[in-house]
């Protein structure tokens, strides 16, 4: 999906894909006797048989079965019907679609005209019965199988079973491979074959595993030669009572399910308020009307519940697409209900479940610590530590540079010691992740927080009025000067060369002067913890790399800052050997392409003794970390003595879903990457290809960028890196947590449109005080982009006449 | 499974189980083919075609593919083949099964019987070919279907695809039932249809999405009328040269691809010792002999590397079932590769992937909420804050708990609040739960530790030489005298018995004098917080549950020794509303059916203010972790203020995949314990249904558990309950985790059976110091329990004569 497209659900009409375990199975057949039924059980309703697809052509038609669309005419008259694609040739709309010479439509398109057609429908009360081709997964006109074409559209599904011999077999993988991709299918069909007796295994099969009902009619009559005497035959068939009473009883169930289905919907978010607690949100702020109610979720959109307005009415859409701007904190990557994830998580489940992962190995654990390594081209990182969370990560982290620190100096465990960081610092709300971060409003009444460190000033980049700027923070005004004006990202990234032009020798000064100050005060320190690039939580900060790349390579070269050191000078030699604290990035959020690349310490040309991932390391599924270290901190713990290991450990540690999804993920990326799949973005302003720049880059459009850093009377800078975009807007009161400087944006976006070619969009996004931030996956199209930069300006500027 | 079963791997023998992607496929040619290329290529060796079940009567097979079995012998005459059940009558192997009037074999003995099979083939270096029966999910003779039935052999798979109309879908479809269930496809064979092209369309696919290489070959010739005619027109067909040359090339991929398992398996040890940091592990002492690779896990067994030996030759089985004794870590409930959790996590992918949690809500989180609420049964419960694991949720109780107490009491944030507990508590490893445990051996040594918190003695229950005892430990001994011997389990749960005969005045005595010490000391505390029943990770502690009862309502009633309560007359009488301190069960361990009930608060008789679940709560898949809490405490949260808020939250809180699997998991437990499917365990010398007893009892029969703990000379006590069993062994050295009494029975149970029925097998089991556990899951059965106690009893006892 490169446009957003709502789900279709509406008050006024119930719509039914109808899926076949295999091709000739009668969906023609039960599609039907549903309508018919439909319409002499609601009488006063429209019902409509829609082929989106349909192959053979119409006048050739010669068997009852050969065209859906003659077939509903002829036995279902009161139905109104319509086919989207007419193909002439009798094959797979895939194959159909090519031989017919004619351009191809797009799976947008093919969907976008699924929904206006429904939409048409929903203007009466009604049915509307979707009948596919072929088996669920037989290719529709792009290629694209249908169970994954179809998925946005989410329509509850009903399933006509395989009767014949090896049906069992077909019904079964037929059903799964919908399930697996979030169908509700709510009823299976199929015909009553007495010889094979599919239907009594599959009825208790069903309702035994889904509880979902089977239900079996009598087989239509034998063909007949004369086509006349045929049809004859087929009325009959129809109109046999039996039939008829229990194709309204599957009915009936579908209509009930339907209203439980709005009901459940509708009710949600009062019955969330009532019972869930949610995480850092202050809840009197938040009432029924703040909770969006997520009934499904695809690519970058989530599909939520549109708010009830006095326009509401029967056919007024039940469901919009909402962009997820937040990226679900930051996690999403690869698109929700990537199959291609999903594949990869039920792999794993299927195969081991969780196995416990103290002194044993499997293989995701394994091939993700050697994919993640490698990919880091960092030759300190030798070990890999696995946790559920950035939080968790960032803990066993500072378990392990604090212990490094404390044997290296010699200090006993009465010691005190610090993280050395930077303001605004934020690694996750366990008690040890929150003591790393500076006290301030949101931790300081938390019963047990300590803050235990020291945190920098440092200076920020933005794009101020379409210029690319260095400031200074207040702490840092003592020591150097305000900050220069950059061309480009790309100049300011060129941090070997502003280093040979001497830039990080303020930087360098406050620093060491900072350390020594801190040391006369008697202050230890265990770990020097960094976000790099990006600090996200504390408020969606850009750091000059120059000065992350200074503040690494100058606690590096001064351990007599920390303490009086035992390396020997053997051990020093060693290029691996962390030198003055152990450096630790945590690059839960800015990790794994988020900022464009693998790592962002290329950045920053400098490596790290110690790494957290987490987030998209899972491309946006399950929660997992993993803590990267150099063997030299690994070989600390070593002792005979079980009390000095890393006393760390989660019950779920490495489980083979969560590895085996990371797996997948990691390596789609790494492909992505190699494939050039971001060139797109890249030529939007950026990089060439061709050009010996620092290759920096974001989703969104240089050219957007400074458009919007111009409009200085709402903004006061912006930047955009890899897939964020941050919006730092002006707040006369100041900026920071209290600020509700974004909300008027964060307002506008989510109106959204209600006009869109897919049906109605809207932008779900956070913000941080004053910030608001846009954040993309890894797969956001160009299109998706190309609206939300055009929505996100007329939010900012005001709408274009 | 109900007896362990090795899967199939010899180093002699590749073994390849042919599976159809429907009936009729060419199934049995390409298996002819394949059996005859490996003997030209592979001359000195046995190549074996195996159809495990076979239906339709071999005498009567007038079609050349009617039965494989002469197919097979008529076309690959050097090859070997054997079937394992004939039936004659033609149709799916279930119905042949109870059409034949003969005994069904059960889905343990068909297993048992092809492993006996294979590993007679194994004797010789060679090719094992398994031939399903029509297509994946075409079920097996006891009904289940053959894709669910051959998991546990778990041999790589050939997926035989269809090459007619629809057959595009139907491949897809079936591969995907066997990939979900970790089955791993290695190849994909299919005729050349030149009119439906699927070989090319499923090329591309299964390269694309999976690197799987998919094969095809022109099709069979025409039937000929004439027997003889057909045979020769068939051999002419496989003697075709490209034929042998394709197969061949298949034949040597999979050979390669056998070697690469065997050199993965060989290496994973090793490589993990070099790049994996172990939770909670001191790795000096773990090399890579001591780790153990798990290739897959499937019902209560892992499938291990088995080590190498002075007696290992070729036809050694190279993997071994090994009892997960630990339910890797506590987590597993439903048994490892559980196909419904594993559907569940699926449908929760496809339909969700991960969405954002706060101030949003979806299905599968909202409906987990409401299933928890109710079944507690706790009218206090009504709150649901969702985290990734136990040692975060305890957090978020304390986070919980400590405000409120501060709120009641008056307290300013300066003042240093700290948890009341048992000793040898035990509630996870983020710094924040460290903090929750005393001081001792294993946190002293980290550095941001500070035990906050004063925790009580307790007595303790055991089976000691066949008596129920309650014994005191030191710290009550000045408070009251030994403990005395109880006839059942069942007495020493009458809680309200032994408070109606006065047996908690000596424990309320104990808990008052010492909350009033602490008092006139100054502590403060801002919550009570208890593992009920059992301290797991505390040494296996089996708490008198009466203490435990005691404890939460002397703490209720006694404001008065914590602080200056503001707490209103009228709030004071709403029977939900705190009293004295928070109630905090970390019911992690203990809860949703460990211990055979939904909650073992129910045990108590006492209801918590806060509650935190994990492990079982998803049936041991993916972690996931919620507290629950009252609204009175939910309350004290909420102000105009978002810095009043419970800050705390994950990225991938309640994300939907671990919701869906806890919702399937806990209703598929309560479902359990609604069908009595523990009635097998209870009969065991625990309780009779009729009984007025109390409801308690174990997976482990009483006889053999008091068997056990007369072993007096080895033991020094034992209990069990619910699905756990816990040995402490005598150590003259004195208990505790430096201990290495247990070593001696774990490495007993490690050495297992060579020669069980369905393999080697053995026992991977946790110590902790002179505690020996097993813990079996919520669907062991009693088959797997007699073999486990024999091999326990011998290891304690010596081997039987």
């Amino acid at each position: 999906m490169k446009s957003p497209l709502a789900s279709l659900l509406w008050r006024s009409l119930r719509v039914y894909q109808v899926f076949g375990a295999n091709t000739d199975v009668g969906k023609t057949i039960f599609t039907t006797l549903l309508t018919r039924t439909a319409k002499k059980l609601w009488k006063d309703e429209q019902v409509t048989f829609l082929k989106p697809v349909s192959t053979g052509a119409v006048d050739d038609a010669d068997d009852r079965y050969d065209c859906p669309f003659l077939h509903i005419s002829r036995f279902a008259p009161g139905v109104a019907r319509n086919t989207l694609y007419q193909y002439d040739i009798p094959c797979s709309p895939h194959s159909a679609a090519i031989a017919s010479g004619r351009p191809i439509p797009s799976d947008d398109e093919l969907l976008a005209k699924c929904r206006a057609f429904a939409t048409q429908c929903a203007t009466k009360q009604g049915w509307l019965f979707m009948e596919t081709a072929g088996g669920v997964h037989s290719p529709g006109p792009s290629g694209k199988t249908q169970a994954d074409l179809y998925i946005p559209l989410r329509a509850p599904s009903l399933l006509v079973g395989d009767s014949r011999l090896g049906g069992i077999s077909q019904t079964i993988s037929a059903f799964e491979s919908l399930r697996i991709r979030g169908y509700d299918v709510e009823s299976v069909l199929l015909f009553k074959d007495d010889t094979y007796e599919n239907y009594q295994y599959l009825e208790e099969y069903f309702r035994k595993q889904y509880g979902i009902p089977v239900t079996s009619l009598l087989e239509p009559p034998q063909k007949h030669e004369n086509p006349e005497k045929d049809a004859e035959a087929m009325e009959k068939y129809y109109d046999r009572n039996d039939s008829t009473e229990i194709t309204g009883q599957v009915l009936k169930t579908l209509d009930i399910n339907h209203q439980n289905r709005l009901t459940n919907l509708d009710t949600m978010a009062t019955r969330a308020s009532e019972h869930i607690w949610y995480p850092f949100t202050q809840q009197s702020l938040v009432g029924p009307k703040d909770i969006m109610t997520i009934d499904s979720a695809h690519g970058d959109y989530f599909q939520t519940l549109a708010p009830p307005s006095p326009q509401t009415s029967p056919e007024t859409p039940v469901l919009r697409s909402s962009f997820d701007a937040s990226a679900s904190w930051w996690t999403q990557g690869l698109g929700h209900s990537n199959p291609k994830l999903t594949m990869a998580a039920a792999y794993a489940a299927g195969r081991y479940g969780h196995v416990m992962f103290a002194s044993a190995v499997h293989q995701p654990a394994m091939a993700l610590a050697e994919t993640l390594l490698n990919g880091m081209k960092n030759p300190r990182l030798k070990r890999v530590f696995y946790s559920d969370n950035g939080s968790t990560g960032t803990e066993v982290a500072i378990k392990m540079g604090l212990r490094a620190a404390r044997k290296r100096y010699g200090w006993d465990t009465s010691q005190k010691l610090g993280i050395l960081g930077l303001k605004g610092a934020y690694h996750g709300d366990t008690i040890g992740a929150m003591d790393c971060a500076e006290p301030g409003i949101y931790n300081e009444k938390i019963e047990w927080y300590e803050g235990k460190g020291y945190w920098l000033d440092y200076p920020t980049i933005l794009c101020k009025d379409g210029k690319w700027c260095v400031s200074v923070a207040d702490g840092l005004q003592g020591s150097f000067g305000p900050g220069g004006a950059f061309g480009s990202l790309s100049e300011i990234f060129d941090v070997e060369k502003r280093e040979a032009n001497g830039e990080q020798a303020m930087y360098e000064e406050y620093i060491t002067s900072t350390l020594r100050r801190l040391k006369d005060q008697g202050r230890k320190f265990g770990a020097l913890m960094l976000e790099p690039i990006i600090l996200g939580a504390g408020g969606m900060e850009f750091v000059d790399p120059l000065f992350q790349r200074t503040l690494v390579k100058t606690v590096r070269k001064s351990p007599h800052l920390f303490g009086e050191s035992s390396l020997s000078a053997t051990e020093a030699q060693d290029p691996n050997e962390w030198a003055g604290l152990p450096v630790v990035f945590d690059e839960v959020f800015t990790g794994l392409y988020r900022l464009g690349r693998f790592t962002p310490s290329s950045f920053l040309g400098v490596h790290p003794d110690i790494s957290v991932h987490a987030k998209l390391l899972t491309g946006g599924l399950v929660p997992l970390c993993t803590t990267l270290a150099s063997e030299n901190i690994f070989k600390i713990f070593l002792s005979p003595d079980k009390t000095d290991a890393l006393l760390h450990g989660h019950s779920y540690t490495a489980h083979p879903i969560g590895c085996q999804v990371a797996l997948e993920s990691v390596k789609e990326m790494q492909d992505m990457e190699d494939r050039g799949e971001w060139a797109w973005a890249k030529s939007q302003g950026w990089t060439q290809a061709s050009s010996s720049q620092i290759d920096v880059w974001s989703t969104w459009p240089r050219g957007f960028v400074e458009d919007l850093s111009r409009q200085t009377d709402k903004v006061s800078g912006v930047w955009a890196l890899g897939s964020v975009l941050a919006i730092h807007l002006r707040d006369e009161a100041g900026s920071g947590y209290s600020s509700n400087a974004a909300l008027g944006l964060r307002e506008s976006l989510g109106l959204g449109r209600a006009d869109g070619e897919g049906g109605p969009w809207n932008v779900h996004s956070r913000v941080l005080g004053n910030v608001l931030y846009v954040m993309a996956s890894q797969v956001t199209s160009d299109t998706s982009v190309k609206q939300l930069s055009e929505l996100l300006m007329e939010g900012i500027a005001g709408k274009k006449q």
